[in-house]
């Protein structure tokens, strides 16, 4: 792909300062960029690579006063950032995201309805009954189970499992290996101290704009629908289990995990590798710091937790600074017990 | 699916109070149960919903003695809630595990034998000289490499990727993604700094009634056999590494990881996110809390482990206790150190 | 298989003591080992095993003096570690990465190029203008998007997912299940408390001779590269976000996370479980053990770390032990502020 300066801002509706004849042949960051390259600077801190890039072209804010001259044609925009977005969103298309078309061997039982403008690659799987909408966009190795619901726009990556009776809104992203529907982890103890499976029937249901990470694992509801709302951003490697909603617009990052029953609130963020505990409910705009495990469930919004046990991050800060010094905290303490059972020297 | 409330009551030997003939098309919990559905009581707690729920008809104990009047039809046996689990077990039969018959295009190796009664979903792959049993389900995606053997009625969720030699018992079930006898991390460092790779030539032994959850993780032996016994439940994304034994029994819950050689023994229960030392040995019944880190080995049975690293359960609770107020703690220990230095007011 | 002692022998270049012609067909440990079975003696600890072993033969080393008789074969060489790990290196590739042909369906695109003398499993899948080595195994499932790299002598195995424009280097081994490529988690925040995905368009690239774990999950870049520096070896279940570098020979354990824009130096050492923070820079040989959380760069070579957050290891050995015995500490404080207040007695 190669495409002149002057055709990129074209479609930005951006104005060209130098050289609009240049080749794009790709993207880059400002400090990495090389000749061929675009790139932006919209983080004022920045502003200095702008005048030492290598990049052929380099798109700035309309407001921009330069300090030097530049080499880089600039290409002038409102907001340099989310032109720059744009860009992106329209390079992952033609490279990654665009497919279209069906690719031999590729299942789909005759009992299921997929809308125009697919892709379905190689030995992809849609089992009975299914309803997918149109612009999906299916990988190879892609398991959908029985009687699930694909929204339009929605893609899922290389060898993501869709248990039967899922239901996944519009332009969603699932990616590779990404595991949704599996059972979630129920077991009656027994008398002599064995387990009986409790069988899982209920489901998953994500909503609209939702995104699952690679090998990500979200397991079905025993009864009902484990709920991932819409906007809610999972990465990779963590694990939702049955009975779980997650709110609205919240981000949980990778290998965190989430205990069944819990209901999170709406615009949380959980960094990664934090723990919930079973049957808790978190109120919207709750913040968990990475590697903190959450036992309580949090009423008041906003809040930020750390530590495992979590408690206010603030408390957990300075309760932190203190461990470090434990040692001499002791020593302290052993010294005024001396000096109290010891006579005061003159 | 649509039964009678007769027709349900017959296959548990119950009795109905109320009309056996409505229709009954779902199962659901009493709090949530709607027209169509059929719910139980089992927790006593839960009785005030009898009186309130929507459900069409509700499995209770022989014994209970209404304290007002009920719109639901009752279905009276014995333990609701055996009875309750068994219409849970033949409707996932019904809707997932029961599937039969082979879809094309699959994988068999013709060296390969597999019991009759099977499913084989399309795109399942089985290498040389496999030993099957019967009634096994497998679905599309489903890897299973040289020279394995798989029980009767075992479950192979899809894409579940099962390495050359692994030994799988009767009724397993292996969720989507799960890997099973991928190679124990193991190298030797060389004088350089760099390292050479231990070949890992052993395999993964999985006893009878063991399940093993999405994108979960057994590394075979280095020689040997890496082993979970009979009945052991592993849930999704555990790391069992190599030459490791999980005891009979013994439950390991969500993202926990088992380093190399630890021998868990029966009956235990490791929570979320825990963490085990590699070359330990756990006794029976030992208890590990969430995201705790286990290091040394535990010769007593019973034992409840908290922290990272893991001591005694109520220890560990009550020095978080303190942990807590460390700053507190700081502040007082400084006021003292002041007044042994001042003088005393009088 | 079935090899003499003798054959063995020669292969090694070792002498025989005791009957050259026993056949043999397995490996095995010295305190494990069968009649049939090769074992070898390497560590002197292990020395007492090789009285009582039921090995039909032992490599040993030339220099071993025997204290009582064997009834094993002795096999002597040089450095009896480094052969018996020749012989598992040859017993892996007859048994598991030796495995060659075609094996149908498998789809590969016709702009696709590959070497000779490879294995491609049935439903593997190699996307458009791939560049693939020779001697290269891609078991089935394995997933290789577009206009990929692969050099020479690379095993994926089973459900390996490759995303588009990875380049993979000689010699590396990618486990069952193992993602390369995701999108790293980016996400704009919106006024609206919403997110806009940013498009992540860089790649990933492995060096020669990486390792990456089963079910592993490596994130391409925003822009650029996603790197794994030559010989690194990472194990099942960790996750590598975007535009991370991981130094040459560093070793990463189970469930390991290594946040976004973070530089790993070489020879580094994560165990298990452990969690690094994003935009950090490790230097060479730093240690983190497990559990660990790591929130800031560390400049001076050759640091162990421990805790989380994460300081030096001596120190968080000595917190962690004051720590075990808080509330005594706090008894002994409040003991202190009594006698302050009180009269002393006489």
């Amino acid at each position: 792909m190669e495409f002149t300066v002057g055709q990129i801002a074209e479609v930005l509706r951006g104005t060209v300062e130098g050289d609009a004849t240049q080749p794009i042949n790709r993207l880059a960051k400002i400090e990495e960029a090389q000749a061929g390259a675009l790139s932006f600077l919209s983080n004022p801190k920045y502003e200095p690579y702008l005048y030492s890039t290598g990049a052929s072209a380099v798109i700035v804010s309309r407001a921009l006063e330069l300090r030097q001259p530049v080499t880089a044609a600039l290409i002038r925009v409102e907001d340099p950032y989310t032109s720059f977005t744009t860009l992106l969103e329209f390079y992952q298309q033609a490279t990654r995201t665009g497919k279209r078309g069906v690719e031999e061997p590729a299942y789909l039982a005759a009992s299921s309805r997929i809308g125009e403008n697919h892709y379905r690659g190689a030995f992809s799987y849609i089992g009975e009954n299914c309803e997918i909408g149109r612009d999906v966009v299916i990988f190879p190795h892609v398991f959908i189970g029985d009687r699930c619901k694909i929204g339009d726009g929605t893609i899922l990556y290389a060898g993501a499992k869709v248990y039967a009776e899922t239901v996944i809104g519009a332009r969603c992203t699932i990616h590779a290996g990404a595991v949704l529907g599996s059972d979630g982890f129920g077991f009656a103890p027994q008398p002599d101290g064995s387990y009986r499976t409790i069988p899982q029937i209920g489901n998953v249901v994500l909503e609209d704009n939702v995104s699952i990470g690679a090998n990500a694992t979200i397991d079905c509801a025993t009864m009902g629908s484990t709920i991932i709302r819409e906007g809610a951003k999972i990465d990779n490697l963590v694990q939702i289990a049955h009975n779980v909603e997650v709110g609205r617009h919240t981000v949980i990052a990778s290998q965190s995990g989430v205990s069944g029953s819990t209901k999170i609130g709406d615009f949380c963020v959980l960094a990664g590798q934090t723990g919930l505990a079973g049957h808790l409910t978190l109120a919207n705009r709750t913040t968990v710091t990475a590697q903190s495990g959450v036992g309580k469930s949090i009423k008041q919004e906003g809040v930020l937790l750390q530590g495992s046990p979590a408690f206010n991050l603030r408390d957990s800060l300075r309760a932190n600074a203190v461990f470090r010094h434990l040692p001499d905290l002791e020593r302290r303490l052993t010294l005024l017990e001396r000096s109290r059972t010891e006579p005061e020297k003159p």
